[in-house]
């Protein structure tokens, strides 16, 4: 079903650079890996993706949105695990003193090495000559083998090496050490040994305020600033479960090696959802909107097995099947689904990938990445995961601040449960200063663990408890474990929150490649076929040629098209032909194109182009606003204009 | 014609709050001074203020936007003067260790004093006891009072005081140092000494990589990015002159001692405009559209006399009489002015002041403040600067980048300048290591020095060149003057640049204060007048009571509205009565409420609400909503409706 689409990169590349779609910040002194300022093309392809992004969301779905802020003291990240675990492994070249991140040095070397293998191979069967294995060396290399002549692996290591890739990203620290030590990885570009690996911090520290006592980190998630604020947003929602808080802006990562163009980058636009829901009901009130849409699912077991198979299903058999584990994971990969296909992601292009169990946070109870095919390969543009409560109960946990929802029941729950009765004036004098410590241990026992306190007291008359603080003796007189009867009016629960969470650059870069292509006249002309909603400038606005008696009529389209908020842009340029120019602005993916001529200035006719089948048609100056209005808002389509608006002739672009 | 409006800062500081407008940023870990998280209320504010500045600025004036990265290499900002320039000074409690901001905490203290004398001439004139000049010291303090007991001054310490109240801006940090010594300024919470000013640079720096050897800050303003790319912007503009870039989003300044909620924070939204411009026209050809509109003034030459009086004046008239520098500055002054009036901020308390020769940055030519009056008094919410060429000039000598625009002139230019032609044979032997230095020195003199040159050499045979390393003795072997015809057909300069710089939170904060009141009817009935624009939910759904009948109506209509991009906030609590629920949503200041009712599942009939004059009318569904989409996207007002459609009368609320 899938058929790759190739792109010409290093083209694709210089003219996004050119045309100031985005180009490496600071880049006239020198430039900084991994961070990207986007020009006016790449900022409103961006901000439009931003507005349809919080149209389909936060608007239709009625969630909360917040903008919290980026510095974040280090007490916050500690309790979300990032300032232990977030973080990648590093090593130097032993020499040059080089940086690489390790998994990446494992891969490209090791991918470099198959390469090499393949040619060697197919070299080896060109020539007719029988493999020569006695040349090829324990360690998988060929010895003696020229610098840059092809080297020929063992089958036996190949399969190795092809194994070490498909976990590439779940070794840890000491696993990715010994891959180092044994496979002889070092430096390609100067062949010297590299360090072992060290963990490195992946946020980007500060320090808050003047005396320096306060650390701080850039954020490298949105999402935290929305659970500490939790309680607010459920009062704000008037106590009403389930809802959902949202929040776009930049967050930060201190990549130890960027690569990728946008893909990997150290500043990037992100775009979160949190949907707190009731851990015991994870249905959704408008799941059966989604049910019918066909996904490319990737499921766990699949991948397990090997295979990159997809399963194309439904949304409601695959939550029906458990493939999907619930109704409200489900209805977002929907809705996700929906939005990319708004924006005009290929949806063959599209596919959803579920996480195998070693790559989840364990906590995730179900993740689910939508990944999206580009010249790079399939690239996870969005994650959306089952967090469970984690990030609530940490945050309630450290700072003592309840984060739950209090739910009054109908009916009155009401149950037995084991309780421990102490006699106080026995046990404080009995344990001193211990005797703190041990009733809060009692406390948290779970009641399986009562029980068998009750069945040690009861059957011996004492029970050993052991502690950290040594081994403590508790008797009948000290204590007794008892059956009591509960009734609760309320429910009270920590949330589950289902997080869909977006990387804007990568959906946006994965974008810019699907919508290109070139004209079949000529492999020179590029253009960017992006919708009316997405592009940037939505109308291009230029003369037949440079005349000033066409001034007055081209400034007041332009400026009437900019108050009816439809960004206009205008190429009156003398040196350029309106075949160069309507080229020009193609590239800048401009969907429609109004000309001004003789006949304009004579009797107020215009012509109205659209971009991709370069079709013509022309009317008086308030009809084809109006048209470019509708076709802008998407009320509007040109396939329909055409039926009443006659196609006209124009000479050859 | 500006009269003090008055607001109870507390309630409305519980307000904002409560209703989630803001709040400070991780208030569960106790919060941090400075950072602010916006919840649903504020954030949605923010954005529809960034939606209509784009509208206003990027799209009707054709700007072109670009998003920039925040993180900012050293090198950028030690060229721009900031690692030098961007400090404030603090200094310590003594004892405590305690951080102030130096000025702040002479301000503060100064006016404590101020007060307390204030207070204790009235209780003195209350009692009829002469002044105890007696008692009163030399350091203006009266010796003896008890703690809280009002202290006399001086009448010419109280005019010291005052005198050193209105500089405070401008000390450095000596005087800053001098005043504390001599005015024997001291902790106000713990009556310690400080220690003298220190500078502290306000920028948050980290470190970019895992090497740690390239430092960099969290950018202070969004400027430097736009200035870095101005080649690249240049070109896009098809090298079209003037024009302008722009951009909106976070800054970071590490304040010392942040206060005043919104309006002295850490991090800010911005949003600025560079728009370049030939330093020798300055003139702008949408300028007659501004020319007629009457601004509040508060030139210079009125602050230096000491005055804060008001001059009223047409833009035409500030620039023709040079008020007003120029036609471009003056032309943003009035974009301002309509940008302002448009999201609702009132015009009588808002005014234009000119910065003060000591003010501006030396390179600045001119500079005006939009000032908009809260309950914190006048606050700069807007700059507006005339730059020069001082930023492009400063990049382009660091990075040996052109950043410059060339000319085709129609006319060349003819002209004669003085050049220095050196016989190389001999000047290069004489000087050896010196020569190049001597030569670079030639080459930077102006013609006025190498006039003095020529006169020297031609009179005396020789002229002596003073240089650091030592006087050159440069004969005429060695060297001549001559004047020598030049003919340019490019004229090549360095840009001008005007740059309004808007920070959002400010403007923000003051719109929220000058659209908040109470009913006449209750006190505690509060309101916010946000128009339809900008206000963060534009209809309020809601049944008159609970009741499951009404349930598919009420999400038929939410869901309607939400879907043509109407964010919609649909209040249905059962314990609230429909009073109680009016009244809450008028705190979050939802311009119109849709109300269903019996009539409704009856006859389709539903009512619509306006929040200031409470009043109502009732009509179909369709009609209902058309109403709605054509109010909240401004091509319809409430006194229009109410012509055709009658009020009904209601209950009271």
């Amino acid at each position: 079903m899938f058929e790759d689409k190739k792109i010409d990169r290093p083209t694709l590349e210089a003219l996004l650079t050119n045309r100031f779609f985005f180009v490496p910040s600071f880049s006239i002194y020198g430039g900084v890996a991994g961070l990207y300022d986007y020009g006016p093309i790449g900022s409103a392809l961006q901000q439009n993706l931003i507005n349809l992004w919080r149209q389909h969301f936060v608007v239709e779905e009625d969630m909360l949105e917040m903008d919290g802020a980026i510095i974040t003291p280090a007490e916050v990240l500690k309790t979300s695990g990032h300032v232990e675990k977030f973080t990648d492994f590093m090593c130097k070249d032993e020499v040059t003193l080089e940086v690489f991140r390790a998994d990446h040095l494992v891969e490209a070397v090791l991918e470099a090495r198959l390469e090499s293998n393949k040619l060697a191979r197919e070299l080896s069967e060109k020539l007719n000559v029988s493999e020569e294995k006695a040349n090829v060396s324990a360690d998988g290399k060929k010895k003696k083998a020229a610098a840059n002549k092809p080297t020929l692996l063992e089958d036996s290591v190949v399969a190795e090496y092809n194994e070490i890739l498909a976990k590439i990203d779940n070794y840890d620290m000491k696993e990715l050490g010994d891959i180092i030590v044994k496979y002889e990885v070092r430096n390609p570009a100067t062949g010297n040994k590299v360090t072992p690996p060290v963990e490195f911090n992946l946020m980007f520290d500060s320090s808050i305020g003047p005396t320096g006592n306060l650390k701080g980190y850039l954020r490298p998630e949105t999402a935290q600033s929305q659970f500490v604020n939790f309680s607010r947003l459920l009062e704000f929602n008037n106590q009403k479960m389930p809802f959902a808080s949202a929040m776009v802006g930049k967050s930060f990562r201190n990549e130890i090696s960027p690569r990728s163009g946008l893909l990997r980058v150290r500043e990037f636009m992100m775009a979160e959802i949190e949907h707190y829901v009731d851990p015991l009901n994870k249905n959704h009130h408008k799941f059966s909107e989604v049910a019918h849409i066909k996904l490319n699912l990737l499921p766990a077991n699949v991948q397990q097995s090997g295979s990159t198979k997809i399963t194309v299903m439904t949304i409601g058999e695959a939550v029906s099947q458990k493939v999907i584990d619930n109704e409200t994971l489900g209805y977002f990969l929907g809705r996700i689904f929906l939005f990319l296909e708004k924006i005009g992601i290929d949806n063959e292009r599209l596919r959803f990938r579920q996480h195998m169990s070693n790559e989840m946070a364990h906590y995730a109870c179900d993740c689910w990445d939508a990944e999206i095919h580009n010249s790079y390969g399939w690239i996870e543009c969005i994650g959306c995961a089952d967090r469970s409560a984690y990030d609530l109960t940490v945050h309630s946990k450290r700072t003592k601040e309840k984060l739950c929802v209090r739910e009054n029941l109908e009916t009155p729950i009401v149950y037995d449960a084991l309780v421990c009765n102490l006699n106080k004036k026995l046990f404080g004098p009995k344990f001193r200063q211990n005797a703190k410590a041990i009733q809060d241990k009692l406390e948290s026992l779970t009641q399986d663990e009562l029980a068998l306190v009750k069945e040690g007291l009861e059957s011996n008359g004492k029970y050993n408890l052991e502690m950290s603080s040594g081994v403590h003796e508790l008797t009948t007189e000290l204590l007794s474990v008892d059956l009591q009867t509960f009734k609760e009016n309320v429910r009270e629960y920590t949330p589950n929150v289902i997080e869909p969470s977006f990387g804007l650059g990568r959906i946006l870069y994965s974008l810019i490649e699907h919508s290109y292509y070139t004209r079949m006249e000529s492999e020179s002309r590029s253009v960017f076929r992006f919708n009316p909603l997405i592009a940037p400038f939505k109308v291009l606005v230029l003369p037949l040629l440079k005349n000033a008696a066409f001034r007055p009529i081209l400034t007041q389209i332009a400026r009437s098209l900019r108050s009816m908020g439809v960004p206009a842009r205008v190429d009156d340029a003398a040196s350029a032909s309106i075949g160069r120019r309507y080229s020009r602005n193609d590239e800048l993916g401009i969907p429609f194109a109004i000309t001004v001529d003789y006949q304009s200035i004579e009797s107020g006719l215009i012509t109205l182009r659209e971009r991709d089948t370069t079709t013509q048609i022309q009317a008086d100056i308030k009809v084809i606003l109006d048209l470019v209005v509708k076709l802008v808002n998407g009320s509007e389509t040109w396939e329909n204009i055409i039926k009443t608006h006659p196609v006209i002739e124009t000479s050859a672009e």
